[in-house]
């Protein structure tokens, strides 16, 4: 038997997805966005949201990011993010693409997380005189972070309100966004726009759908132009847009996604509680949503992976490995998972 | 009743493409395009087209034209390209976007088509001295055609003879290469890298598939390398791209993409017949694909609308009109179209 | 005997400006133009414009060009200009690099000028759908012209009526700007922003300096900061600028770029008219400014080349060539190109 | 009396160099470097560095190190440099730019070095999984340093034999590469090409010149189609190059450009002196080449600025100031600064 913890990317989508997929599948529709269901978006994110929301349907989360990052940044404007954060380390340089050369400033912090003091001491210390140096533009958080933790309501807010000083636009990579919100049992908006986010990348496709995200702006319509160009221009306007919009609009209907994040979550605590009672096995961060980063020998790792299990090290890492548990993570498998732990 | 001809782009997927896609959805596969149906790829279309092929799944056909012209041409390269090409009037800029600048140059032709004569004088007519011109690079051919026309074989050879003397890479934009295969009744072969061509947009979406496109280098795996990290780096490499990749292979599988393209065909065929007949109206171009453009007067084609046929006018000529037929226009719906047109 | 007639780009500078340039080494100044000679441009340039005036100073006309079009253009904007423009065919796409993939859109027209109506007629014939097409962005005349003809001012004033009306920013390339307002004995105002022009670069390296353009703002102060922005990130923010402004307040001082010019236009046109009288050759184009084309037999070039003339022809064109007069092109040196071509 | 101690930048040209440009100044010449002057630039510094060069003169050190960089690092490749490093901190995102979104990725050591093993760290750091992650292209050193420290030959060497087996390129910034051979007595093949730098930004404006640099491929032919490209296309080939070329024959020819560092050099090393003999002041670094970096108290640089002494400051370091020695500093003038801080 194969157990798969490896990535909720490897995850397949959730039969409700799948259901809204085949019946988006009925007939014509108007393409590139101009469909029944993309022209929902606006509303029903609105409505998830409590506030007017612009929202743009694309396939991943990568060009979310970019898209976001690239419409409130110049060229030579610069982007603060955690160390850690994806649109440092695994997009390719996706944000310096289409921000034509646009520059990411990592700032560091344990737990995957960063606080408004460090990126104040980190904006300090990137000041140059004039037009030498990079304009410090944009900052951007990831929720739940890349550590599997989460950032408290007033973290965040602490966050955008020295962003906001600066005059710089906030933006938050919501991958795992649901695991965030199913986690905190808080208001979507209470860690967005509330906190003082102005874009969002609602991810969808780790939890749930096939290919889905939605880049969202909150109260800012103007920037909608300028996305939709980069968007178009970046070859992400799908034709047969419905088939991503239809998906989105299942995933937020009656509370899907929450309960496919929490199902993860759940499983994920789980199994951090078994990390936490086993005697040599430890946690490297604070499980607060569907990741869990255990440091452990080398040998115990073996050992599971002995024993059919999948998981992730890293490169220089041979004593971390983490677990991640997705919608489709059956309590079975996680109970499995444990009992081979345990051993 | 509404009958929709407005653009293939419109249609829904095809049940054996839905069938595939719902397939590919049990269980766990790994991300980025190391899944099994990923990883099939490159041995199912070196069967189609006889010859080792690389394919990289995308999908969109703007990303596929675009990383194809970016993997050969310099940001100091031009494009040579039909006047009326989709890469030039259609994708807001996404070649230059991808190539960092690089220049189309279009050429004209009637039929939309373009000759090698023609081609030659172009660049001729844009050489300058050294450094200071962009450099002849890369010439991109569209099949079916823009305006529903076909590139013989033979003339396809001819360009890209004309591009290979110049030491130009050359590229096809296949969004309806389906349609010119079963209207050839060739091999695909003949009209690709047996007449010259090294780069196919190989397109699905408009033919069947939900949003699937595959970028073909043949004999060129060198490109690989750079074309993945370009996909990668706009935001393409999709985490699951399992269902992509399920679409393709199903979509060339026992040849349902001919029979798809096949129908469109022979529906279009059966409107232009209509056309001819009419005693007004007239064929603008050969109907060789899935596309009729039609010359009529602006009340003839009121007349239709008032009827509940939905097609495409262009700002400026209201004396032409185009109808578009996919493989779900069914027999009825044509035959609905010529009595409409007959009246 | 050595007679160069193949560009202004090939004269010394002028006396005037080298003694500028020479008083300015003088002790130690500010880099990065903070120096006193570059902190005097603005006023300079004001006063001469009669209106209030932003100048930065560069080296190249490529990059002045380049400047301006980016600094009003989104790399999904598009730029119209003559189809013989250096913009278009001289500067290995510049613009297209300095404007994140902009594009530029060729527009016809006889003597190497456009009219207001031709540029109409392209902006209709480019217009597409929405997101999918390329914006019009911005206009960009030649003054003196490729052809070494000039617009008047009526014509310029359509021009930039038309380019408002369509929202686009308008541009002069003024590499020979000095001997368009020679020739036309008009104020600098007359064809520039008193007609619609809102930027200009200014040409001075054709006519007597060493390397130094200036690109003007006409009222546009909030254009500065990203025109600033993008000298840097260029490379043509020198250290050293006080070299480059104080050949441009050299140039401009007490009239000495229009000496210059008109005594370059004045060359020019005793050789047209000595073309005019020729039996066998004639004029290309009407001459207003400083260059001269001729139509004439490959003999009568060859016969030239055999007497020491030096001047250019074009690749494929045998029977055409051109002869640039400067600033420092002497009465003997016109007398004796026009004796040996009466010969 | 004012004694500008800024930088030396804001030095002027030294009598030699002006004098060779004066001679420049006679008759005609071919434009965008097919002068006699460029023409002969290849072979003066293969000359000069003893093995086969390719020479581009620039007007910029920006220029010449972007140019360098783009012409090695493909848009999803990364340059390691000095976390001080003038490409990181001084350049507005030159690099990038040119780069087409290339990242830099800062290398931490003290006194603005960093050693082959810290570089070794950090690409293993930022290694990824495949297409995921930049490419580790190129590394950049800075010589003589931002913090006015030397490179021994040896420690270039290890940094050169990493950046190989890691199949880099190697780049060294050398806008006071001057000030560094004449400090080390060394030939300047010793620390470039002989350690296995393969290109070098060679400066001389800083040093002598008005606004020279030159960027030299050892042993690259093949990298100067590309080098010249984006040249040309960054708006950086002056029409009248012979200008540059002629500034820096002279620069070069019988050692004028040692001498003039060495004078600075020694300057430099009279004032450090003088600094560590004070009883509160101290230097920051080791002085090797003409910049001093002095600890000192806020009060005791308030002193000097009364006496007239200009100097640079850093925002947020107010007992830290940088004084750079010049071609131009007297002997007196030196002696005037010591007098003063002895005081």
């Amino acid at each position: 038997m194969e157990l798969n913890f490896r990535s909720d990317n490897e995850s397949p989508a959730a039969p409700a997805i799948l259901e809204a997929f085949v019946e988006a599948n009925q007939g014509t529709a108007w393409a590139y966005a101009e469909d029944r269901w993309s022209e929902r978006l606006d509303e029903a994110f609105s409505g998830l949201f409590g506030t007017p929301t612009t929202v743009l349907p694309v396939s991943t989360g990568t060009v979310a990011n970019s898209i976001a990052l690239a419409s409130v940044t110049p060229p030579w404007g610069s982007v603060y993010c955690h160390r850690n954060a994806h649109i440092q380390n695994d997009e390719c340089g996706a944000p310096e693409f289409f921000g034509g050369g646009l520059r990411l400033v990592p700032v560091d912090g344990p737990d995957g997380k960063f606080t408004a003091q460090e990126l104040e001491r980190q904006i300090r210390a990137n000041e140059g005189h004039g037009v030498h140096a990079y304009l410090a533009s944009a900052v951007s958080i990831t929720q739940s972070t890349e550590s599997g933790t989460i950032y408290q309501p007033e973290e965040i807010s602490a966050i955008c309100r020295s962003a906001e000083q600066h005059g710089m636009a906030t933006h938050m990579d919501g991958a795992r966004f649901g695991n965030a919100v199913a986690s905190l049992r808080c208001r979507p908006a209470d860690i967005t726009w509330r906190a003082g986010v102005q874009m969002l990348s609602f991810g969808a496709s780790k939890n749930g759908c096939f290919a889905a995200e939605a880049l969202l702006f909150f109260g800012k319509p103007e920037l909608r132009e300028r996305a939709e160009r980069i968007r178009k221009r970046s070859g992400h306007l799908l034709s047969k847009m419905r088939y991503v919009s239809a998906q989105l609009l299942a995933y937020i209907d009656d509370g899907l996604w929450l309960d496919l994040a929490g199902h993860a979550n759940r499983q994920a605590a789980r199994f951090a509680e078994a990390v936490s009672n086993h005697p040599e096995a430890s946690l490297e961060y604070t499980v607060s949503a569907n990741e869990v980063f255990v440091k452990w020998s080398r040998d115990g790792f073996q050992r599971l992976e002995g024993a059919g299990i999948q998981f992730l090290t890293w490169p220089g890492r041979d004593d971390l490995a983490r677990f991640v548990f997705s919608h489709c993570t059956s309590e079975a498998e996680t109970a499995e998972l444990c009992r081979v732990l345990a051993q």
